[in-house]
């Protein structure tokens, strides 16, 4: 199978085309003026006696932010070409450029800062970084011919390949944050030299198998951080800093499809039942823990304090569609799905200039304010986007994620058409082309005509009940299979529908509303009196009503409310419930009205 | 109204002779043993060459550990002198008293560290310590007539008096952690000497209203965490480190009746509703955060986080005894009962030798082992009692708690005897008598029987329903008022209740058994599978058995289990019931049979 890349499809306004739109009209100029302002540009001049002067240091993982800001921008160059964006990101990497060493070298941290300390720290980034940058070397190559950036990371990479695999002289083996993994085989299919891939392998067979990297956990950290618990093969869960280790399993899934390793793409599996059977909030956010940032234990997803960083949520979604992009089954869209619709792109306003990191799934705000006996107080996620981090890898991400969300939608070999995701489009690819019709996932109709494929197959999602299809199907591994045909309607039914999940001990009781992939969420703001003292209404009559702020329906329901009762603690049999109206507005939307309580997750009766 | 001390009952057997036996027999030895091992009792020696010879040195607050269980010693010496404990004490009375200065101070770490310090530091417990000496010293006088340690405090006073009001030389002007403000009111009544009245009084006006107090808060604290933040006449919440706030609000009591101040018991008045109408655990757990070991906001009452420190649970049942000895109010009693049963004695296990300092209210002990990515691991409450803490303040105050159990009991004025709490005994005081027969609260048949009263009020506890009595009466806030009489059967009626409360998010959707007074949980080892998985059927029977091991009945009824579900989320139309038994056990006796998840409220349907 062959995936067909975004930049052959064009998104025809509806949902992503809007979010497409504020994208690259807000956010591209957003996340740039913050970079500016918090001088990463000029870092890339490594001038380390301005830095002095001006009072600011470069820091270790700023090239990375840079370079997901160009990759972003060369995605949307790849439709448009636009000069003003051109010059800004040539200006960028001239910088780079004129800062690289002699032998390849390019880190704006150790460009500047313990120079004679390269590859020593493995917790540092600098592989973390070069990935990243080849990601955008190559996406800015594709988009403008312009080579500049990619003759960099090449020659970067001849220093690392010496380094690093030739002459194992670097202080540790494979990188402490993985992404180069991954971006080297985007450079073998850019460049079509394997080396490239071969480096990738390396990493990805050392892992979790030497002893040099052993040296190099910081006190605070163990193995499972890093994925180094076990060699790569070995393992069947989802362990450690969950940005780590969703890009790791998509490097994993690169190389199982490139090498066609079995044992590879088995343990992708395994990992992938783990994530999203027993790891995954119903958004798509992973990596439950601000400790570590990390995946914990199996079933343990506390919504108020879930971590749940937006670039984790972004990298399950790109292990996903590798997944499919392998073996079409259903599951790895669902989840692809899941984590596009909800916990990725709630990292980003509905304005696009306010992010988040975490992606809690409660939020109560009286608790952000409690303790006034102490200075330090609970630590709670963030209750309100913020228009930069100090660690600011989301903005960009989002940025990216966004830009090149076409990615999601097809596969295909010589004579089938595979759709994984459905968006209002038009797609071109080698003579063949792709048209869907639909205004998914507002409702589910969409229609698909196809020219240059004999059979079509649709993903159809796990959400979906029933459905109707105008032509003949037989079901396979969660796709429906037209053969002999090029077009075809397909009606997936969405309804809004209460989901329960008795694994997680604090959703025991609960429901969550989700209407079609789009999981809901009620405020404050729309929901007067205590949010937390309202029951969802399992009978209820749903009323579906277009938003043009949330670009999708809110959805207004019967439910109950708790009646009031002056005692603390008194008789369960006198408990009460008062009938009244829910609102629920997508969860992708939460926190864009002020601050205001929110929850996911409700008691229902 | 009078109080009838502990000291003229004797409890026969029943469920606090037990406790008493075990407290007297195993917890006496077992803290000594620990304080010794500790070097605690070594420490009043005061010999800094000795400790550094050693390698350890004394602390600021263990004076106050071995006051506490001398105070528990005497306690128990009332009813039957021991040579051996009145040995061991005075050996620890007479290091006390060499070590004494000159000029009347004492203090185990500032007679060898620091020494001309004294005074300098409101957070070092100096005057918390000698508080605590005090009470010792009363106790000790009274149940021995040994004088010795009591003249120490008496000469100690001396040079407080002088330093705090006198001069004004010391660097604060009311004490860091409240104690000694309601000590001081027993040595008035010990001695009769108004002027320790007045100490307390000038510490308790003092409050929140002088300028020296608001330079000695440590970075981390806030003038809450002091109960700094008023005056204490205009406090009406209940604020901070919760030990301190309750024994605050027990020397505002004993003052606002000392001094028919109606301003000081207004303030305790509403304090009180504050606590007991939003801020305490059904258990009578108070300082919900481990933050400052604080109260924090109205209705923050987490369960698995729960701080509520056994030492604050002991303090709000001081307190509300105070306030019923001023005015029986039903109210009072009610939350003094649900303290004596259920948060206080959970800090100690059955055999009477292991202790938990935080008592919370839900236990998930996977949780315990959770994010294997990072050294640090989220912090809960220890699952399993121990020995001895490095604060070891919460064993010897559960001891002296259990010894003087029966100053709960009875107030009485020229005619009338006030009954607020039911225990198995006789009492004999001022020539007059008091006799209960009963079980209470393994049922709710009370028979009591007295001699020199004309009337009798009976405290009816707020869990109780509806209740007969042996002759008429007429109820006023909250006691059932029988005139010219002199026995009374009444029967509470005491039945399992499952108990809501719909203003703690948390508990939303559960509920809690409640068995008379006795707060009820569920534990792993009784209830095979997942606990947290359970329901209570609202509509349940029970079946109540008599459980030697736990003193109290245990309660087995009808319940749910969810079915097992394999799918993470599901649609919630599909969610199962299944029937099973429950076995429910007294809260205070969780955590006795090995490490097992435990949880006090539960889903209801």
């Amino acid at each position: 199978m062959r995936q067909i890349p975004f930049y052959c499809t064009h998104i025809n306004g509806s949902f992503w085309g809007e979010k497409q739109r504020v994208s690259k009209n807000v956010t591209v100029d957003a996340v740039y003026d913050r970079f500016k302002e918090t001088k990463r540009f000029e870092a890339l001049k490594c001038n380390g006696e301005q830095q002095k002067n001006e009072g600011w240091h470069s820091h270790i993982f700023w090239d990375s932010d840079v370079a997901k800001w160009i990759e972003g921008v060369a995605y949307y160059l790849e439709e448009n070409r636009d000069e003003r964006l051109e010059a800004m990101t040539d200006a960028l990497i001239d910088d780079m450029c004129a800062s690289q060493k002699e032998d390849g070298y390019y880190n704006c941290y150790y460009n500047v800062y313990e120079t004679d300390k390269r590859f020593t720290n493995r917790m540092n980034h600098e592989l973390y970084c070069l990935g990243h940058l080849i990601e955008a070397a190559t996406a800015y190559y594709h988009a403008t011919g312009k080579d500049k950036l990619l003759t960099l990371v090449k020659k970067y990479l001849e220093l690392i390949i010496r380094v690093f695999v030739k002459d194992g002289s670097a202080a540790f083996v494979t990188p402490g944050h993985e992404e180069i993994e991954l971006a080297l085989v985007k450079l073998y299919h850019t460049t079509g030299d394997r080396k490239y891939l071969d480096l990738s392998k390396f990493f990805i067979d050392s892992k979790g198998c030497n002893e040099k990297d052993k040296n190099h956990y910081a006190n605070w950290t163990t193995p499972w951080y890093f994925q180094d618990q076990l060699p790569v093969r070995e393992q069947t869960t989802a362990e450690g800093h969950s940005v780590r280790a969703m890009y790791l399993c998509a490097a994993m899934a690169d190389l199982a499809r490139e090498c066609s390793d079995d044992a590879l793409f088995s343990a992708c599996e395994k990992i992938f039942r783990n994530v999203s059977e027993k790891r995954m909030y119903i958004t798509g956010g992973v990596g439950s823990s601000r400790l570590g940032e990390a995946f914990t234990v199996d079933y343990d997803l506390p919504n108020e304090t879930a971590y749940t960083e937006t670039c984790a949520t972004i990298g399950l979604a790109l292990f996903c569609r590798r997944m499919y992009q392998i073996k079409p089954v259903g599951a790895y869209g669902d989840i692809a799905e899941i984590a596009m619709y909800n916990g990725s792109i709630s990292g980003v306003s509905v304005n696009g200039d306010d992010f988040f990191y975490e992606n809690p799934l409660r939020i109560e705000v009286k608790n952000h304010h409690k303790n006034p006996a102490t200075a330090e107080k609970e630590r709670y996620p963030i209750t309100q986007r913020v228009k930069m981090f100090g660690c600011s890898c989301c903005p960009p991400n989002i940025l990216r994620f966004i830009a090149s969300i076409a990615d999601f939608l097809y596969t295909d070999d010589a004579e089938t058409l595979f759709v994984h995701q459905y968006i209002n489009s038009e797609t071109s690819f080698d003579g063949k082309t792709v048209k869907q019709i639909t205004d998914y996932p507002s409702n589910g109709k969409v229609k698909i005509e196809t020219s240059g494929y004999k059979n079509i197959a649709l993903r159809v999602p796990s959400w979906c009940r029933n459905f109707r299809a105008s032509e003949k199907y037989t079901m396979k591994d969660g796709y429906a299979y037209f053969t002999d045909i090029s077009s075809v309607d397909i009606d997936f039914n969405i309804r809004p529908q209460f989901v329960a999940s008795s694994s997680i001990h604090e959703n025991i009781g609960k429901v969550a509303l989700q209407y079609g992939p789009i999981v809901y969420c009620l405020e404050g703001v729309d929901n007067e009196g205590d949010i937390f003292s309202l029951y969802a209404d399992l009978d209820a009559d749903f009323e579906i009503t277009p938003d043009p702020y949330f670009s999708l329906p809110v959805i207004n329901c019967s439910g109950y409310e708790i009646c009031e009762n002056d005692a603390l603690y008194y008789p369960a049999d006198k408990r009460m419930f008062r009938p009244r109206k829910l609102k629920f507005i997508p969860y992708y939307g939460m926190e864009n009205r002020g601050e205001t309580d929110m929850t996911v997750w409700i008691p229902a009766k």
